[in-house]
């Protein structure tokens, strides 16, 4: 975040600002209304234009304004663009200029991130995260925009997503030690799906063709009028929405990552429960989403499961033994993979020639890790033995588990591919790369390029951002302009659908391949490739079973 | 109201307006989210700019959109400004342009009205009228105020103005046999206090020194939010209060009376529970509010009551026999004495001299009319014996109630008076005097300057305008030109606190006589009383006791 440096330009402009203000007290000569005596004092000492005010600072007024003397702090509401009107959101006795936060939220399918922030002065007071409980009402998107549906359905999914936000913010008030009165804004950023259900609006229309969102736009909407425990004077503030599957978290990401301000052509990448990519500068943003699946989250894989304690998160393999070494998150005895695990297991496997390109086992190698279920034939290797895990059985991955993993990675490379041959370049014309989403983070770029779920580009060129969503929010917090860009960035950018791309189902079916069909596009795995084809019989890869 | 005029003048623009809107539907090509695709198409086929849209248009568009085919109606509230944001307040499915409602109240402290009007073609549908039952936890505004400090005072108040504003409401939907969705804005006057209860904004301070109301201006405030039962879409537009005891009622007068546009120089009178004057031209405006008290209205009379069936509204007594003549609502027996009949009998009983210049009874006087209380030694004159009545005692008039309507008008004179003085002009540089008020419309011009009430100048320069509140809310439903003049008005009316204004006091007890003190400011009762004088032992008035 560049805080200090927004500082410097001057251009540290919070949503909401307080004021200390020592108002003249009436008398006969001088018994202007209580709130005309506050705005005209605004006026005359700050050169404040066109404020306005709601009925609860109104109905405030007369006792706040005589409650320590005529001494007040009054909060502002800036407008996004300079020279609209001012909204004077909240009166409060005495001076509590010191006293300002703000609350920038990350409404994830899966997780729900918040950070408190000193408006004042850029500090995060508190972070908290919390599982998005809507979880248990659907596991994706799709599963909850179908329970929307359901008599009563929307309510529930607000008012579980609505809790988890209360807690949230409760949890950070706890840990900051600040009163939640002081909190005077919250940003909040989430897909398209998620930011309707948080709003109870019918998203119905989401996941039907042509896939029609209700809003791109959305006004500040009180944060009482949204059930989250917070003052009245409390605005919640929104990221706008491209498309059905392309959102505020992206729209926040974009913002977080200055793609939008940068001569240098971007790639910006969020793998979450879902993968978005943009593409894109200052002069111009293209969008799109891609139907990646869960994999990358462990969903969809027979042992799949978060980065959690005892996910297989590296892995690597011996040749010739074909024995693997699992390290797991926390460095216990493995109880699942996790998605930057499963990259990286599918990569040694392919590289090693344990499966092939279409991910289908080596049927010939002579290891007992390669075993075919009795049940339905469906091969498998043995990543570690029931007695040497946490579970009381073995755990293992499977051809469709590859198969999942082939056609997520399959999705967002032919993704990035279509949305860059709609605008006439290639990967190569791509001066950055910025992965965000928590599986960002982890992910090892040289596997991610082996396995073709990333281009094989210089990795310098990659930047890892983790949260972007969330950052973009917090730096809505305190530079105001900022939603200016928000505002622009939804104009600049252009949507394509995907499954409406001409090119796409071609570009998806050439990367269901590891990497890829072209091998021209992966110079170096297929360099590494023959090389091992040349170390062949010469004991640098499995022993093939004697027939 | 000079409606006429507006459609003629190209003027007439509600301040909500209804479109019907025959939207593309979206297709794969084209699928703009539903309130982008509203709002552009607003700006493409109606050059509509500066367009916002709230949550609950938000939360409707999905499936209002799709029920008649993305054929929607769509009401806009237009902004005072010209340039300003329009808010997309309401989408209904079909074409509904034909349907559009506004209702305008005056909130009375003792009746509410209220007039239902086709925003359409400015026709009013309906009107209903109701007493205003805050009167149970106070008789007038004073008593109120005091009420509004008890524990959940303010709510109750708030409550029942509310309950009969609902009822109001009811009746005129009942009456107009229209359909309550339809109903688009609500328009609001009412003076400062009875403002401040309906929205429940603490009234401490307006009756304490130095007299400071809560606000001004008023925003626009959903109904929903004042427990108004009408549709979340409709907002309530509120006549903004000049002073602690000039409201909204007033400035809706003012632009009721077209003085602020006029070159004439025009004296406002409201005379109500309460009586407020303004004078001024286009441009400027003074203002201030006499303490009048209720006894315009018969309040703090012996047998005063309302103008309603049995009040005694008209009198004449001959001047020989001092046998009085009453003439009652209704032509019944009579019940009391409304506040025209006041000024009548007044007038009447100082015009044969009966009574003397300080109210006082002839004590000389042949006659059984006039009697003295055995209890409290209070001079009383019969009006009408109890067998005449629909009472079981004789209905009087006593040297207190006299006393009572000198010291009202004389507050509402000198009020006249002084603020005449402050702007350094008489009541001869009047071009026009606007009475208003239920009252104002039965008051006999003659009978009111012979008590001194009014001033005595050419009866031609009057003109009754009966609830100038009323008639200054409906004005507003239909131009919303008119409701920057709103703005223009108290920004350029300087109100003054009487009971702060040095000359006030001494005006007001000069004032204390019938007419006046200084004759030669009422020559026409003057040359009549001294045309009695020379009449004196004609015959020409009361006989005097044989001593």
């Amino acid at each position: 975040m560049n805080f200090e440096q927004f500082k410097k330009d001057g251009r540290f402009l919070p949503p909401v600002e307080k004021k200390y203000l020592e108002l003249p007290k009436p008398t006969a000569k001088d018994n202007l209304p209580d709130v005309a005596r506050l705005i005209s004092y605004l006026k005359r000492k700050y050169n404040e234009q066109r404020l306005v005010v709601g009925l609860p600072v109104i109905r405030k007024s007369p006792d706040i304004f005589r409650q320590d003397n005529f001494h007040i702090t009054v909060t502002l509401a800036r407008p996004v663009q300079l020279g609209r009107k001012t909204q004077i959101i909240n009166i409060q006795p005495g001076d509590l200029t010191g006293k300002n936060y703000a609350i920038a939220l990350d409404i994830g399918t899966t997780t729900i991130y918040g950070q408190l922030v000193n408006v004042n002065t850029g500090a995060i007071m508190a972070r908290y995260g919390d599982f998005n409980r809507q979880i248990s009402y659907g596991e994706d998107v799709i599963a909850r925009l179908v329970y929307a549906e359901k008599p009563e359905g929307l309510k529930k999914l607000h008012d579980v997503v609505i809790e988890i936000v209360n807690h949230i913010i409760k949890e950070m008030v706890h840990e900051a030690e600040i009163d939640p009165e002081q909190i005077s804004v919250i940003i909040l950023a989430g897909n398209t799906a998620m930011t309707q259900l948080l709003l109870k609006v019918n998203p119905k229309y989401i996941r039907r063709s042509p896939y029609v969102p209700a809003s791109a736009l959305y006004p500040p909407i009180k944060a009482v009028d949204l059930d989250i425990t917070l003052g009245e004077h409390v605005s919640t503030l929104i990221f706008p929405d491209i498309s059905s599957y392309v959102g505020g978290d992206i729209v926040a990401g974009v913002i977080a990552s200055g793609m939008y301000n940068a001569e240098e052509l971007t790639l910006y990448i969020d793998i979450g429960t879902n993968a978005e990519v943009v593409i894109g500068n200052k002069d111009w943003l293209v969008c799109a989403a891609c139907s990646a699946g869960p994999a990358f989250e462990g969903g969809g894989i027979t042992f799949g499961m978060r980065a959690i304690k005892g996910a297989i998160e590296d892995f690597s393999i011996d040749p010739l033994t074909l024995e693997p070494m699992n390290i797991t998150v926390g460095n216990v005895r493995p109880r699942g993979i996790c998605g930057s695990g499963l990259i990286n297991i599918v990569a040694a496997l392919f590289e090693t020639g344990v499966i092939d390109n279409i991910g289908r086992f080596n049927r010939d190698l002579d290891t007992n890790r390669i075993r075919r279920q009795e049940q339905d034939g469906i091969y498998e290797y043995v990543l570690a033995w029931a007695d040497e895990t946490r579970l009381d059985k073995d755990i293992v991955l499977t051809e469709p588990d590859i198969d999942n993993l082939i056609r997520a990675k399959g999705a967002l490379y032919s993704g990035c591919k279509t949305l860059l041959e709609e605008v006439g370049i290639g990967f190569r014309d791509i001066d950055r790369i910025v992965l965000a989403g928590g599986f960002g983070s982890y992910i090892d770029l040289e596997k991610a390029m082996t396995i073709g779920l990333l281009p094989e580009i210089d990795p310098d060129k990659f930047t890892y951002i983790g949260n972007g969503s969330l950052i973009g929010a917090t730096i809505c917090c305190l530079a105001n302009h900022i939603r200016k860009d928000v505002v622009e960035i939804t104009r600049r950018m252009t949507n394509f659908e995907l499954s409406e791309t001409a090119s796409y189902m071609n570009n998806y079916m050439a990367s269901l391949f590891l990497p890829h069909t072209d091998m021209s596009k992966f110079p170096r795995i297929k360099q590494r490739l023959e090389a091992r084809k040349l170390m062949k019989g010469k004991n640098f890869e499995g022993r093939v079973k004697s027939s």
